[in-house]
């Protein structure tokens, strides 16, 4: 045969990285990841599935309810909870048609919007603009569909508005920005840096993105990822850019509650404007017309019973704890000349090494780690290919999600043992 | 602003006809559907799934693992489990590599894999084959990616294999071949016809394909979606196209537990070649990295321990009498001139009326029957959409699946005046 029989997405899809990296540990039993961006086992809320299913299955008439196929935008009391749990955070006293349950779609964890949102919006050979640094199976799904990533640098309360023109006016000035739909944003605990995108921030890049929507030629949406937002541990609570008001048409706000609540339980949600929200559920009902009944269910009555907020407090002490043992353990065990700061809430540490030490799968620190038995994941993975330079290569995502109290301490004893060995 | 910021996909996605309809029927909520394809409610495994979640989530570390993310390809032992079904089911004595479960990735619902399957095989402007008339949700799927559907005619036993070898040489003389990548055929009690397609017409549909590879110069996949094949009520079990031993690698199977346990429970799953197994997998990471770990545990434990096969039983046994009894209604209410099959299996009904009588939603007949209380799915809507001719629309898809037994009768009562008042 001359020819494989694949589509053009179907050739150029590459594997994750992610997939490399879960086949390296499994190779590995005596590895410890500190690469996994799963949460801690040890939060997930056995009883509370336990209590609320049977209290589902109590009595056949809503067990079957349960059981049955739902609607393509999701089960309407997790849709009304999930945007009462919005205006909440978002501390808004009103009560207008922007925040309808009616804009708001359920799909099988954020993941899976991101997905379909890209669909909507990008033809290959489109742009999107992301954070640089950002969330790394993001740039999965645009290579997939033949979209060129390309990086806003980020400061230490997001991204860099300056940069933010600079990047808008080239492509302008290129005649590109037809081609460009979206910019991306990992708003609150960035995956990977850690760095969380102050409100003023989210209504500056809005007010940019405006700026050059005539030259575009049509609407240029911000896309929150909120992924993390409920993972707050100190710091204030910082708005969405929902709470933008004069900005909200152009906002996608994206948030989830396989992180908060189970990651077993993939559900998380979107709040789109009018434009967008119809060809998505459109898509969305081709995808699976709708989401699980079962775990929506589960879910609406976990936030219903206050079960939720409960369970999300403890697991925020817990991930709080977790995250002062891996500071501790970073400031003992690493060279001094290795840069980082404190989350105040998410998963993730991103160390930063002197300049010229590399720390991507080829070079010898990663090299030297796997030897040591520990794992990360190379901060190369979360940068945008872009033909004009070369991809940073001297940082690494530390996760304190999966790995427990000892294997932290261990984790990072042995990680601190190698960065010595390269750097002393 | 000038444009939308949709893709052209985002812009071409039509709102699937089912939507239609789910509107039609909330608007008058004294209408009988005999429409939808929802499952019965009173089957629904209420109590089986309680006690399953109990068993699951009895000691924390088990309950943990389902409450955690699995892998992309899905749950090991719910995969050793289907693919141990698989072989039941087809009588497989032999134990190769073409049963392993390696090959089998479990998605949500069997729609999900339809669509990645689409994605990696098919390109905007490519044609896909498929059983004139065929489910329609998969036209839709088609249609959003600008793929054109091509219809092959249908007999009592499945596919019309010398029609399918016109279309096939139609498409070489006219040096479109290398547009065609796949065979769509719902191979158990067809939705919307009820019809089976034998054994001997899947070996001969495969011989057919494999006879075009070469000038297409690339495989073509026969797509077995066998997602009715369990809800078999009369009539011998036919075997699938995996039991074609020398055409296996050219026929991906895709089942599903959404019909034979709970429609609630989003689980599909496909058993894939080896070229097309990667490229669906890395679309599968990119789409939600892997289906709820919590559904696919409960349906593992549900096979595990009988329960499955005792709660499929019961469920066959409902459907039979539903059907009987909607066949009887048929024969007593409907005008002697509307053909009709008693289906083996499905949920399935598949009127047809003679020639000149119209039943698509603009006919008269379907406003009638609105007018009598009661609606169906057109069989307009099955067709695909070919340029060459009119779709046929002198057929009605009335399903037995979520109605309950007064209201099959009823239904079929109303309809039956409805064709009376034209017909006579």
């Amino acid at each position: 045969m001359k020819r494989s029989a694949l589509s053009e997405l179907g050739a150029r899809t590459e594997a994750p990285p992610v997939s490399w990296l879960m086949a390296t540990a499994l190779t590995r039993r005596d590895l410890i990841s500190l690469a996994a961006g799963f949460t801690d086992s040890a939060t997930l809320p056995v009883s509370e599935v336990r209590q609320i299913v049977n209290e589902l299955m109590r009595r056949p008439r809503e067990g079957q309810a349960a059981l049955q196929y739902g609607t393509t935008a999701g089960d309407p009391t997790l849709r009304r909870l999930t945007m009462e749990r919005l205006r909440e955070l978002d501390g808004d006293r009103t009560n207008g048609a922007a925040w309808s349950p009616e804009r708001l779609l359920i799909t099988n964890g954020s993941q899976q919007l991101l997905y379909i949102l890209v669909e909507a919006l990008c033809d290959p050979g489109d742009i999107v603009l992301v954070e640089d640094p950002t969330y790394f199976v993001f740039l999965g799904i645009l290579q997939s569909h033949g979209i060129a990533a390309r990086g806003v640098k980020t400061q230490a309360d997001g991204l860099d508005l300056g940069h933010l023109d600079l990047v808008l006016q080239s492509l302008k000035t290129a005649g590109q920005l037809r081609k460009l739909k979206l910019l991306y944003l990992v708003s609150y605990y960035q995956n990977p840096t850690g760095i969380t995108t102050s409100f003023e921030k989210k209504v500056g890049a809005l007010r940019l993105l405006r700026c050059y929507e005539h030259a575009a030629g049509h609407p240029i949406y911000l896309v929150e990822d909120a992924a993390y937002r409920e993972l707050r541990f100190s710091g204030p609570e910082v708005k969405s850019a929902l709470a933008a008001a004069a900005q909200r048409e152009r906002v996608i706000y994206i948030g989830t509650y396989s992180k908060p609540f189970a990651t077993g339980i993939r559900a998380g949600f979107g709040l789109i404007p009018d434009p967008v929200l119809a060809p998505v559920l459109r898509i969305k009902a081709n995808h699976d017309f709708g989401s699980s009944n079962l775990l929506q269910q589960v879910l609406a009555r976990a936030l219903e019973s206050g079960r939720y907020k409960t369970h999300l407090g403890e697991l925020r002490r817990r991930y709080a704890a977790k995250a002062g043992l891996m500071g501790q353990a970073i400031r003992k065990f690493f060279p001094p000349a290795v840069a980082w700061t404190e989350p105040q809430g998410g998963l993730y540490y991103w160390p930063r090494l002197p300049k010229g030490v590399r720390s991507g799968t080829q070079s010898r620190l990663f090299q030297s780690a796997l030897d040591n038995g520990v794992f990360y994941v190379p901060g190369e993975l979360c940068y945008a290919h872009e033909p004009t330079r070369q991809r940073p290569n001297h940082e690494m995502r530390l996760s304190f999600g999966a790995a427990g109290e000892a294997e932290i301490t261990r984790g990072i004893q042995r990680l601190g043992k190698a960065l010595h060995s390269l750097l002393d």
